[in-house]
């Protein structure tokens, strides 16, 4: 059985270094999880994954249930198996997917769909089509909680509805009514005891609503907290003012997970909160297409300055990426369309994304992270040309 | 300096077992040597290259001198450095790549350019428009040779004239007398003495103008003597007759190659005329399209049969993806466009070639290469669904 320990809270912010223990090896937290949608962390193989010290990743129920499908998986010995991963794992529920997905189009197929009112939702669960081939779908608490058992990850989420930013009061308060309801299903739901399971606090950027989501939820006794619904367009003040105020809202023993975050900045901005994990398509998504997060601020390896240079991605980084490449042979894979130019600068990033994390633990062992953060912050020009958070 | 010695000859065929050593390592042949086009193995990392048992690979001065520039990649410290690749290279003249693409798009940048026509070839070397963008460009014996020089790579070759198939008579004797010519000044322009140079016979399938070319070539001393313009169409028993009267021209002590071969029989078949090296981009190009070598024949991994299949894509194969894949997972990720379908599959057809050429070299070793390969090629299903072999 998994569980969640806090080792050491900072002595002057409510930043805290924990470590969740699991039959599939311990993460240590704050920490960030590579997502791997479809059963893959985009171009990276585990092996890789595992040598820049991600220790657990989040994979999307509402993919793997499209293609190829959760029995297929569970018949195969279960997600980790399937996806070559043996350490911790955590799926989302299929929430956040649908709602997103009515709005967006998935493009690692090729194919184009327009999801948009593809979803129908009512009180019970969210008929919808697929964002593949538009085949009718339908989740609902019981049908995702079933589904995540099947996969068999240490973490599942429960359903909820993810509303959009921004959106009606008279619709947010509803999203949130049906996500504690669900959350309450969800939770009657979950058959095996081996896995976490965590409950999805609603509400946009209304403090009021937070604190009734996570009231709700919280007497429903989840293994940990995730905040859902950020990071969806309210900027980066208002999602730092509403978790301050939902980070309150949680028991102080249990995890907590920012879902979809996100820059640098974020999670720097939700650690000193007292967030202890996070996960995020940026890393991958931003080095395919030839953005590097670097210590001095982003960097566009497609820009024509870097035709000639003899200098890593990133001075100091140890990934395979930056010990091995300058940024002309980085850029010209770029320039010709080879597939490593995106898979070394997606490695690139991720390492960037397990190095910080790592300084942001040492910060507070050290018992000095906000100092630490202000410096960081300052130093880096993070938050210049950012791009979409959002999973 | 770079040298070839013949360790060992089967007692009852002309295989041998040689091995090329160079400054950057040596390399056992018969060998295989992965195809990094424009710089890089299409896919594949260079430590993943290694760790497949990869020995030497081949780069295109053709494509690296339009983009990112020959004076680019040796300010940089030379091809080595900037492909992050420490074993041996051999660098192709342009010759074949500048009439290849004549009648050839490239896709890998996404770019399509009808190069039909842009080439316009006379004695004195060939002007040409990029397949890229159409700019001029103009290649010659003296260019090829110094750019390859910069380069750097332990092996470079003469630049030639390679035919297409059919070819009518007269152009074909034009394009031996051109690439007699160009050998020649490519001899004399060959300013490095740290690398080796071979010469390429050209001649169609003609056993004459072979033997005119050989016996030409012969006379300038190269340290190797590569044959081109086969397997452009003129099929397995075609080729075969050609090389084993091409083979019997060339110099017993010298490095034999053959380019840009090619399927597993004729690699098989023309290391039992005495042929040492061999490079193609079937393993990756094959790979990249779902396509497997496997043991047992090709397998298409998109066919829905392995769409529940616990099995690895070879059994036994000891690759990255048959250790920790199943055929399900691979199909899967091909299914829904993740990268590393390509990716994991791409490693897993090098692997299997190296594997071949390791059990071709056992067999010469133990003096029993013409039974083994009798043996392996009933066994296994090649031939079937043939592909393009060429680069």
């Amino acid at each position: 059985m998994a569980c969640f320990q806090i080792l050491h809270t900072d002595r002057s912010c409510d930043a805290r270094r924990g470590v969740l223990t699991t039959p599939h090896g311990n993460v240590q937290t704050p920490a960030f999880m590579p997502v791997g949608t479809a059963g893959a962390v985009k171009g990276i193989m585990p092996a890789d994954l595992e040598n820049i010290g991600a220790e657990m990743i989040l994979a999307n129920t509402y993919h793997l249930l499209l293609r190829p499908g959760v029995d297929c998986i569970e018949k195969l010995g279960g997600l980790h198996k399937f996806m070559a991963w043996d350490k911790p794992i955590l799926t989302d529920s299929g929430g956040y997917q649908l709602f997103s997905l009515g709005a967006r189009s998935d493009n690692s197929s090729g194919n184009h769909i327009d999801t948009a009112g593809l979803c129908s939702i009512d009180d019970e669960g969210v008929r919808f089509k697929s964002h593949i081939d538009g085949q009718e779908g339908y989740l609902d608490a019981e049908i995702a909680t079933a589904m995540q058992n099947k996969l068999g990850a240490e973490v599942i989420m429960a359903f909820d509805q993810c509303p959009p930013f921004p959106c009606p009061r008279g619709d947010l308060e509803k999203a949130v009514e049906r996500t504690i309801n669900w959350a309450r299903r969800s939770r009657r739901a979950h058959k095996n005891p081996q896995q976490l399971q965590f409950g999805i606090i609603q509400g946009g950027i209304d403090v009021e609503l937070r604190r009734q989501c996570s009231a709700e939820l919280v007497e429903l006794d989840f293994d940990g907290y995730a905040m859902g619904g950020l990071s969806v367009g309210e900027g980066h003040h208002n999602m730092v003012r509403t978790l301050v105020r939902t980070c309150r809202f949680l028991p102080e023993a249990g995890p907590r997970y920012l879902m979809g975050v996100g820059m640098p900045e974020d999670i720097i901005a939700a650690v000193k909160q007292g967030v202890d994990m996070f996960d995020c398509v940026l890393p991958t998504r931003n080095g395919r297409n030839a953005y590097a997060f670097t210590r001095d601020g982003p960097v566009r390896m497609r820009n024509s300055i870097h035709a000639d240079s003899s200098e890593p991605v990133e001075a100091d980084c140890d990934c395979y990426c930056c010990r091995n490449f300058t940024r002309a042979a980085v850029r010209h894979f770029f320039n010709v369309g080879e597939m490593i130019g995106p898979i070394l600068l997606s490695l690139h990033n991720l390492r960037f994304y397990q190095r910080l994390m790592a300084e942001i633990r040492k910060a507070i062992d050290d018992d000095v992270f906000p100092d630490w953060a202000d410096t960081r912050l300052k130093e880096y020009n993070w938050g210049c040309e950012p791009e979409k958070s959002s999973n």
